[in-house]
């Protein structure tokens, strides 16, 4: 590999980054900066920074700095197959899972795009056959519904991705299944969901890469002993339950399954919807063309992600402002505020991409670093958190970096004119509204009615949250968390902080020993009385 | 009043608060500390605080400062009805929907406890008529679905004790009716809902204080328009939908609604799910006996939050400690963990209860103030958050204190054995291992598995997730939320930071010019494009 690695803070733009001059939105913003601070980001979206605190000089400074920690090029060692994953040794591949971009990535003669698109053709055919009523239930009914099993990665992605289209699919006739999802361990979770469902009539996907996640083969067996008593004494159970897991899983070619569809260590859970992860349940909810397009909108993102100057490429100037707010103006969070109903999880999924990936401490070669990586990452949609925690967002003594993301248009069409103006309008004007308020503020004499501003934002937006500005959306975040990964130095793609709790709950769960084992048993022993 | 104001920075305790020897938290928990550490918070709740980093020479500072801040005589205070909503010159009577605890509260003659209690009856009554089939839909079906319509505490609280008490109704046989909640003005919300109910078996609930809320008034438009076009012809909307406002307000007596119930300008929207906000959809979702519960169990915990001793007050512990880990420790947020699938939106709740109040910059005075004030929250369920953000809580370059909520039985008690143990034995085995993991971290010599530890948490536990128990998580957090406010000596009852917002809405949305009028409108032509 001909690309170096240094920590951020020996890197000579970093510390020139440090030494510009700070700027003022107020007098920054003006109707021409707006205009011009964009750059398209794939799908139809735009990205708009004009709200952000940014000069042209600092534009600039963060522009060498992706030079010098030579961003794009290290972008391009994870596209050709390098094993960019150090700690876990692993390339890093869920951006060929929507298509090939620089070279065929091989190992062992094996062409790894050909086998990920090898998978998306076998689960198109799958869904397609489920959808004619050519695969049915054990009972004979066709199938209506689809539950996936999954955590993490296997659930937030997929379950953001479903509702963010729930409405597009109706109206575009698209709703072929209603999906519902199973995550969490308490058997509360389970219980409800197969409560509401008719066994006979139901698709479950379980979906466990290594095949030795606890909550979801749990849940696998909760299910199982659900339907089981539940069901029509007719029904076969393996007749309504599919895998997506590796190859080399115990799950891979059980008889317990109708079918098995395959991912590989090369997809990190939170980089795997777009790879059969969530290619199974979306292809089966909205059909296989609605997931494809998706792809199309992530690739067209992925594509956008390689062009070099800062100021043309979207995800990358993205991240590297984030980090100018994280490192050098020194923000400790920032919200996600999607004006759509239809994104309400697309936080909730952003967060884990983005403190799964950047909450680390150690380098990529697993040295501690510094300086601050990945912020907390909190939101929920507009106009709803106008009303709730926007009050500290305006006038709490934290500057709170903002995200936002807007249509034009309704995911439903429906709409209806009440005072003037249709709710559509209502509420981009609520989020033309906060940005302003956001950045300017405005001076009052009562100081509990003073807005300081200077409170930035950048903004997303396209005509329409459909297919293909979904994907591109989320490829955007992926790609603007790995290009922050990179600039700090880290490994983005492993997550050695879950492992612990995991390890102390089999302890407490099983009879090893411990030196902290009476500590453990005593908190257990709280819950347990 | 006889109590003084004072900032925190002017404390004595709090200038001896810095000086005292910050704690490592290994070596400091044992299994003797889990056992002490601990306080009855109400509703059968205990608060343990074993792995906060406080010595006992810090909790007596806590306490000292809790004294000289006079913080329970400012509690009871507010009990009495002096008028300590400063910014808006009004009484904080939240508590008093609960139950009389100092004395009663008049104003002009009118005791407001009686008229609390009596818009209760009436919401009882009103309830069981509708639950007997004695008022019934327009058509003649008997209702047996409820919309709320509300945004930011008529929507958020509510909501989370919905879904709270789901599976527990359930179980119990208290589901009288479904309940669905419109909020966002975003159109595709109020058609989502509305594709998915009967209008000739729906009431609808019309919350508005004021009576003038953008979002509800033209969510109320919006739905009366989708009944009109997909309802019967016999079908009447006034017959269908009633109001929970302020007598004063526009909506109070109209004949559009079938009936009226009321609150006053003494409960803010935040803290309003035990007035009618919160009463009507409960009482109609699970009947008057189980809304009747929560306020018991939020009423035991407003009695214990009087308790003067700190180590024997829940509220005022978990407030202190809090304070001295944002403005001490210097920690910018906090995360809220429930071990419960039935409290997925408790954390949103909990966000606007804490950011909306404790999100300022001046004191209750209107002066600018030098210390940091309330902390950006946010949280998941557990274990699903283990397989998302948590990576960043273990690893990440800050420290996040967490708020652990666990229960020793699940809700809806179906449960298996699975590996030798039950799902909710695994859920509860995970939480105690979160808390040892994030208290004592774990030693490798391989940098990318070290755990430094260090992070702190507490945890309130009880044995069901029940009305009471979840009335005191309420009433627990609203009276942690109010110590820290009165501890910083902020108004904690108003919300001017939502203002600037909707006056820039209304001038894009109208045509009043002001200053900043073009940088708004080049914001929304971006929308509009």
């Amino acid at each position: 590999m001909a690309v170096k690695f240094n920590n951020l803070d020996k890197t000579e733009s970093f510390k020139k980054l440090q030494t510009l001059k700070k700027t003022s939105l107020k007098g920054l913003i003006t109707p021409e900066r707006i205009k011009n601070s964009q750059i398209e980001a794939g799908g139809g979206l735009t990205y708009n920074y004009s709200a952000k605190a940014v000069t042209d000089e600092i534009i600039k400074a963060l522009g060498e700095l992706a030079l010098e920690q030579e961003l794009i090029q290290k972008y391009m060692e994870i596209l050709s197959g390098t094993r960019m994953n150090t700690g876990e040794n692993r390339m890093v591949l869920h951006q060929l899972t929507r298509g090939e971009t620089v070279k065929p990535v091989e190992e062992n003669g094996k062409n790894i795009g050909a086998f990920y698109a090898e998978q998306k053709k076998r689960i198109a055919d799958f869904a397609n056959k489920v959808h004619k009523g050519e695969i049915k239930g054990s009972t004979g009914k066709n199938f209506d519904t689809v539950v996936q099993i999954g955590i993490g990665g296997s659930d937030l992605g997929p379950r953001a991705l479903y509702l963010a289209l729930e409405g597009w699919a109706e109206v575009n006739k698209k709703s072929m299944m209603d999906a519902m999802f199973i995550s969490n361990v308490d058997p509360d979770d389970a219980t409800a969901v197969a409560a509401s469902i008719d066994p006979e009539t139901t698709l479950f996907i379980l979906v466990s890469k290594s095949g030795t996640t606890q909550e979801t083969l749990t849940n696998q067996a909760f299910v199982l002993d659900i339907i089981g008593k539940t069901g029509s004494e007719n029904l076969d159970p393996s007749k309504h339950m599919i895998a997506v897991t590796s190859e080399t899983s115990p799950l891979a070619k059980s008889d317990e399954f109708l079918e098995s569809f395959y991912i590989d260590d090369y997809i990190g859970g939170r980089y795997s919807s777009t790879s059969a992860v969530g290619g199974a349940v979306l292809s089966l909810a909205f059909g296989p063309e609605t997931f494809e397009a998706i792809l199309e909108g992530a690739h067209d993102a992925d594509i956008r992600a390689l062009e070099a100057d800062i100021t043309k490429n979207a995800a990358l100037m993205d991240a590297m402002i984030g980090l100018y707010e994280r490192n050098i103006l020194g923000f400790p969070s920032t919200a996600v505020l999607p004006y759509s109903q239809s994104l309400s999880r697309f936080p909730a999924h952003l967060q884990q991409l983005d403190m799964e990936s950047n909450g680390k401490s150690v380098n990529r070669e697993g040295n501690p670093i510094n300086y601050s990586t990945g912020p907390v990452i909190f939101g929920e949609p507009g106009t709803n958190g106008q009303h709730s925690f926007y009050q500290l967002l305006h006038q709490g003594t934290d500057i709170i970096p903002l995200q936002f993301i807007g249509f034009k248009n309704s995911q439903r069409g429906y709409d209806i004119e009440i005072d003037g103006s249709e709710s559509q309008t209502k509420l981009n004007a609520n989020l033309a509204a906060q940005i302003t308020a956001f950045a300017l503020g405005s001076d009052n004499t009562n100081p509990n009615k003073q807005f300081n501003g200077e409170r930035p934002s950048s903004l997303i937006y396209g005509s329409d949250l459909n297919p293909e500005s979904l994907g591109a959306l989320l490829a955007h975040f992926e790609n603007k968390v790995m290009f922050q990964g990179l600039a700090w130095n880290i490994n983005s793609f492993d997550q050695e902080g879950v492992q612990l709790g995991k390890v102390l709950t089999k302890k407490l769960l099983g009879d090893a020993g411990n030196d902290d084992i009476s500590i453990l048993e005593a908190y257990f022993k709280l819950l347990d009385e």
